[in-house]
């Protein structure tokens, strides 16, 4: 067990894959809250929207049609951040060279940034969501995630044997599939999902999206570099190896495990009720789960979102993605990848009172205000049927 | 100017202040907004609510009741996130030392946090806001910031002549000040307001709130190593001099100047209107700055905030705060510090849509979706008296 004492004392803990730390504050949440509410999600939604752009045979924005596909469907995004071609630029230095340009080059740095993004359904149904599905149901989510991380694999990357198996293993979209760049091999693919309107979420209908960029972004970049130095550190350790092991030792913060995944609140969580599923065996990237660890992960996945929308009887909002090695990346980088996924949910009281993450979170520090031990026991205790199956 | 191309590609934009990277898609506004609408704030509230915790002569949550104060009045928060005594906290470890126990204590790292929060009122009335008062009237806002701060410094702090110098030319607050913790020297003192509700703030009186903690928070920390590591490498010259000349030349940043200050969109801005506020010369705190100074700055934010209201009619939320030297240094930390203040609004296209920083940018990086120089642009343009003036 933890010390007790962190139940009560404010304290900071540190995070050893970002390597920062964040502040908790378990007795804030003692006062009393006269803000903003949420508006909880409405659950009455049909299972066919005709105005919805994401329902199988609907039009989308740009005028396409999407096919009457039967369980997933990718397709790029109508309006991606990054797109396969646009002009060219080269950031313009002052032939001169004098010092103030000099000044101005260091200080002002842009670097295009190339890639492409797509939308995935989840379901042909409009008024699902992952909790509402079964482990068996989210299987073929996973196996398309699988497909195109395959698909858009570097040719000379250190996993490229295990994405070959995974494509003739997992059998083609009957409804299509979506392509990788032509032109330029992208660096990293970064799979979330923005559930409900409080996490930025637009169309209930239940999604994801792939951004592909040509460059490794902040995030994943920042969890490699200090798995890397761990790694390098500890003698061929991993950070999540070692991570897991402890954690399913200690137990306080463990929600939910099976064979080949451990879900826990993890000791840095900075959102009331964050969770980090992780893989018990080195696997690196979507491409190394065996058919029966895609099912295991799906279950994990099923217990979080479900346990969620338990906790507080709700459509629990979240914002969920996956770390895994990057697309085009080296021995080093693909050795010292851990497969995880992050979910970052605001609620924090009930339904309607959410987390703020503001003032002194973006100034200063996270700022959390009950202990991940606490979060993670009533996760553990919620995890009977969706509450919605026995209201219906 | 900036090269034209980068109002139309999608790119990264390097931040020498956080040593990292965001993408921009400029392109991106284009996309039909569906989801979330803020509520407008209510510009009709009473100038005295008895029901406020931070009107004149009102009784608190634990029981204590405000002074009838004239202009600002500070407190300890009811519901601080820090405390100045609380129960000691030292990690144990297990004497045996052996392997799996090393490896807990370094991957579940916690340290005590105290300190002392305070709130500081703006105004005695409930109605208005920074964006409502005159320059003259945030003076005394600054000049009570400057009393806290100058009188929770270290006694040998770097600064201390000038926090001596401050403390006898601003007159003490005649409804009381607040005084620092006794039994320990505190590292570092946050000022920030959390406006509106989309803000997480829960209380439209206008106030700020004064974190003071045991240890330098995250943000100011990784400002500060940069700004070292500039100061170091550039002969002493310091990032935000340098930054402050790139773009007065440049220009096409800036949304307002006067002689003290520069008010600009960063070039590496996150937040749709994001706006740093620098001091011109090397002002390291508030306790710095002469009274024409405080002048200068409270005008600065002012035409911040009376901008932010104009640009869509609404009263903007957002999150601001003050980075200046810690209350407790090392003469190159005072040296390397730079006087200035963040402002991270929300609000993207209108007074109902905001921007959602959410899934890729929590899990990959910070994205956004109109150019600092376009946001610039904006804020220039409506400088204006305040558009509720027109319509009382
Ligand atoms: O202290 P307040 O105003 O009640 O609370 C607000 O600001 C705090 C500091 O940024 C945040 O931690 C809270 O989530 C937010 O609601
Ligand atoms: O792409 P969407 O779902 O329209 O947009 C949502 O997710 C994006 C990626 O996290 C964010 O940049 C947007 O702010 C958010 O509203």
């Amino acid at each position: 067990m933890t010390d007790k004492v962190l139940d009560d004392i404010s304290h900071r803990r540190y995070n050893p894959l970002h390597g920062s730390w964040l502040l908790v504050s378990p007795h804030r949440t003692k006062r009393p809250w006269q803000g903003q509410q949420e508006a909880p999600a409405l659950n009455k939604l049909p299972e066919y929207d005709p105005q919805c752009y994401l329902c199988p045979g609907n039009k989308r924005a740009q005028g396409d049609s999407n096919p009457h596909y039967k369980s997933t469907f990718a397709f790029v995004n109508d309006y991606s951040a990054v797109k396969e071609e646009q002009q060219e630029y080269h950031p313009q230095k002052d032939a001169a060279g004098d010092g103030d340009d000099d000044i101005a080059s260091l200080l002002l740095q842009a670097q295009p940034a190339t890639g492409r993004c797509y939308v995935l359904t989840f379901s042909a149904k409009h008024d699902t969501t992952l909790a509402d599905m079964s482990a068996t149901e989210i299987v073929p989510v996973i196996e398309t995630w699988t497909r195109i991380y395959a698909s858009h694999l570097s040719a000379l990357h250190p996993l490229r044997d295990a994405a070959a198996r995974s494509l003739c293993e997992i059998p083609p979209n009957p409804d299509g599939e979506v392509e990788p760049a032509k032109k330029q091999q992208l660096r990293y693919m970064q799979i979330f999902e923005n559930k409900g309107a409080a996490m930025g979420c637009s169309n209930p209908h239940p999604h994801c999206q792939i951004w592909t960029t040509s460059t490794l972004p902040e995030e994943p970049g920042k969890e490699l570099a200090q798995m890397t130095k761990y790694h390098r550190e500890h003698k061929g350790r991993h950070l999540l190896e070692d991570y897991v092991k402890v954690e399913m030792a200690k137990g306080e913060r463990v929600v939910w495990q099976n064979d080949g995944f451990l879900v826990v609140c993890p000791w840095w969580a900075v959102w009331p009720f964050e969770v980090l599923v992780i893989a018990k065996r080195h696997v690196r990237a979507l491409v190394e789960l065996t058919s029966e660890e895609r099912l295991q992960f799906a279950e994990a996945v099923q217990e979080v979102t479900r346990r969620y929308d338990n906790l507080f009887e709700t459509n629990f909002p979240y914002s969920s993605g996956i770390h895994q090695a990057p697309l085009d990346c080296t021995e080093e980088e693909a050795e010292t990848s851990w497969f995880h996924m992050h979910f970052y949910p605001p609620l924090l009281r009930s339904a309607t009172v959410r987390k703020f993450l503001v003032g002194y979170e973006l100034m200063a520090e996270p700022q959390r205000d009950i202990t991940p031990e606490q979060a993670a026991a009533r996760l553990r205790d919620c995890g009977g049927e969706l509450y919605r199956k026995s209201l219906q």
